[in-house]
């Protein structure tokens, strides 16, 4: 993935990477994407699903969808994703912070079909929860074509992060307050059966997968 | 807050929300949110900080940062933040879905100076934890200098929510796989003090309330 002026992180460039593994470990712990566009000028973002198989990403739902009615061949699209990692709790307001990894991807969305978009859903349906696929009634053909899928052909890429302790200025080191970082993380719940569901069906091994490998 | 053709759910209209105390409750709830704009025609989308005092949204960094250098008086932008509820597991690839509350507002985004400049870092403070900003040494005039903050100047906004049970289709509930919701929610940890943290210092009570409210 190549970079520009566009995606350089301009402010704390130490935080910045480019490289494309770094950014696909970030997207592949994301369970949702916010893409932008642009539409009569202005810009929409909006929280999407999406997937990666190998280098290709695909986007689900509403980008996709406005491809298909709007018949154009492309979209310039941003897809962002985020992980807060924890509070950075400094002994001063200014040095707050935010523990995080995110990934920025410039590029285009195009519509997918055929072939293609079976393997496209396939996925999105791993990102969201790895296994699942196999276990579910596979899409009909009348499923696929209700569903807009679009390939985020990348143009340019970038990752940041921040971890570990505040900076605190010297002179506030002897403030008596509690200075450190506290974690956050996804949590998985128990499962919660469906209404429909017989009574002792046990969760597929994806579900339990799924709750713990956060 | 208005709505118009821009801001209407185009998708799933049940799933729509207007009012305010909704979109307030999720911006509320959520971390952190992603803003998107427009640079040379094209969309980019940068996780932000953010607060909010009453009807007022304030934007922490990049944005404000871009406003001040373009010295432009103001710059489209669209607010989305999105809590992810769970993954929605059907008996079939194609309905499977998220449950989720996400807000989309937009609007303008204004530099904020002067005594304003003040309350909206209380707020972004205030945000990320609640009582912290009471507790450490606030901005000097120099820190303020250096911080750019902007108001997001909302002109419509929408919520969208998705809760419960995957809707199966009625053939596919012989099938003999698990459905139902895996919940998720953010969890945070254990505080992990900074390296020089006189020993014994014990986390304050803003700490201990954001800990126990998530």
């Amino acid at each position: 993935m190549s970079t520009s002026e566009r995606s350089q992180v301009r402010r704390l460039p130490d935080r910045a990477a480019y490289d494309t593994e770094t950014i696909h470990a970030i997207l592949d712990a994301a369970p949702v994407g916010h893409v932008g566009f642009v539409a009569d000028g202005r810009p929409i973002v909006i929280p999407m699903l999406f997937g990666r198989d190998g280098d290709d990403i695909y986007l689900h739902g509403s980008v996709a969808s406005r491809l298909q009615r709007s018949m154009a061949k492309s979209l310039d699209v941003c897809l962002t994703v985020t992980l807060v990692d924890g509070l950075v709790l400094a002994r001063s307001a200014f040095h707050h912070s935010m523990n995080y990894r995110s990934a920025v991807l410039f590029g285009r969305a195009e519509a997918v079909e055929g072939e293609e978009k079976l393997r496209a859903l396939r996925a999105i349906s791993e990102h969201l929860i790895a296994g699942r696929w196999d276990e579910v009634r596979e899409p009909t053909p009348i499923e696929l074509r209700q569903t807009a899928v679009a390939k985020l052909v990348v143009e340019e890429a970038s990752a940041k992060a921040r971890s570990g302790d505040p900076v605190d200025d010297e002179e506030d080191l002897a403030l008596a307050v509690w200075a450190g970082v506290l974690p956050c993380a996804t949590a998985w719940g128990v499962p919660q059966p469906d209404a429909l569901l017989p009574a002792g069906t046990a969760p597929s091994p994806s579900i339990e997968a799924r709750r713990t490998h956060p």
